[in-house]
């Protein structure tokens, strides 16, 4: 019988994916797929962890602590680039700066986001640990439920749209209490909670961690909101490289107010780790 | 009798104090005093206020959004200039990018700390408001301490040292449940709540709220942590134009790990309107 694949952190889809080709100093290509698209747009994670492997190449530290996007347009498939400036290097903290291009059709730069980091070495963190944050309260991940799982849609909930592209490349499995909004029951409540992997199975590192924090859908589905709730900005603490397995992503908003919401995540890995905390600030159209 | 001096938003120490001079188009010079300093250095949240009114006067847009800061190194009292440049403008939003320097003994201008913001106009937000976060819990202003109410420190308690100069440029009146730090008890929950305001009377608006997120005693005291907790990174969210009169900022740690904190902030005006939201995250020197 052969051997499944196993795909591994540096050899997997994400890696491959999200990898960039180093042009010059600080400068760095990439060609999009769809395959990491929502609606026609890259997903804004994965765009994070993209500028975020070309910043721990330009800076002499390793691991995004904390970093922060600025979303201006749409991303869409094709070529692009990254432009990344050293801001400023210490002995424990690197703080550098990134800008994502793609071209209009006079080959013009069109710049899409930008983003300021500082980095660090998780792997050189003291190991004290006095989180008094505790796990999402969620059933274990074989009573959650993805995409296959979905029963037909119920008369007159809302019609079942083909899966994002980007839903193939993950393995995300919705806790029941927040997946009314697929069957025409949204909740009413801001939240949104779920198993999270990637689907060829690799373990979570640094860079999934910033994919994971946008990538489930959005907590306004169960608000009933529909349509699109695109991100202005996004910044995520990486507080501790995650454990094997997949992480529970818990997702909060508690401020939709004036035609914007806040989108809170945590991240926990399989050891109970409050891995990664993130916020972001989305526009929502109502109506 | 004479008529005490009442001041107002754009006629304050706080305005006169963070307003910033335009040498150039996008480049504006400030001196920094020692008066909004803490143990010697410039108070992190009003040198965001300061970058920010920079990049309000840069910017199509005049109120922030969502404003990030990565702080470099400590800003001292004297002279700086701000360098902005406009990333994008659109039509509601608009993006811009401002970076603070000082200068060393040859004059080379040193980066102390650069912000990444997104802009808007509050005003014309819709004022439909689904906001589920309630107000913090806290006894009402008067039944609150500020530094002028602390008795005598009790036998073996921390020290009192000297108010750091910023505090008599502020109204803060700690809620009695997060003040145990001061009278050497420790509560040993990462909490800090209290009314704010500013010493003069001057009612909020978006640069005091970047102020007010950074302007109360870390909650690491309250932790047992002493000593410096400087910060790393900020974002602060601004919601909506507060109401006037005091606010109520309450500050939440649950992520003490690996030497570092975060500092969640909510600022609620005198309308129990959810006017601001901020993370930052802060470096920790135990023991």
């Amino acid at each position: 019988m052969a051997q499944a694949f196993q795909a591994t952190v540096g050899d997997s889809e994400f890696d491959r994916d999200s990898a960039v080709t180093r042009r010059d100093a600080g400068v760095y290509d990439i060609e999009f797929s769809a395959d990491w698209t929502i609606f026609g747009a890259v997903n804004g994670g994965y765009l994070l962890a993209v500028l975020g492997r070309a910043l721990a190449d330009a800076l002499p530290h390793s691991d995004p602590f904390t970093i922060s996007a600025h979303y201006l347009t749409a991303t869409l498939p094709g070529p692009a680039v990254v432009r990344t400036e050293v801001v400023r290097t210490g002995r424990t903290l690197s703080t550098g700066q990134a800008s994502l291009f793609q071209y209009d059709e006079q080959g013009t730069e069109i710049e899409r986001m930008r983003v300021l980091a500082s980095y660090g070495d998780l792997a050189a963190l003291p190991d004290d640990v006095h989180t008094t944050a505790v796990p999402p309260d969620m059933p274990p991940i074989d009573q959650c439920f993805g995409r296959q799982d979905a029963p037909p849609p119920a008369p007159g909930a809302r019609p079942v749209s083909d899966p994002p592209a980007i839903a193939e490349r993950l393995m995300i499995k919705l806790d029941p209490a927040t997946l009314g909004w697929a069957l025409g029951q949204p909740s009413g409540k801001g939240e949104m909670r779920a198993w999270f992997g990637l689907a060829d199975g690799r373990d979570p590192d640094p860079f999934s961690l910033l994919l994971a924090v946008d990538a489930l859908p959005p907590t306004a589905f169960e608000l009933g909101v529909k349509g699109w709730v695109p991100t202005v900005e996004l910044t995520v603490h990486v507080r501790a490289l995650p454990a094997p397995g997949p992480v529970r992503v818990s997702i909060t908003t508690r401020n939709l107010a004036g035609g914007y919401l806040e989108e809170d995540a945590e991240v926990w890995d399989s050891a109970d780790r409050l891995v990664a905390q993130s916020r972001q600030l989305a526009r929502v159209r109502l109506g």
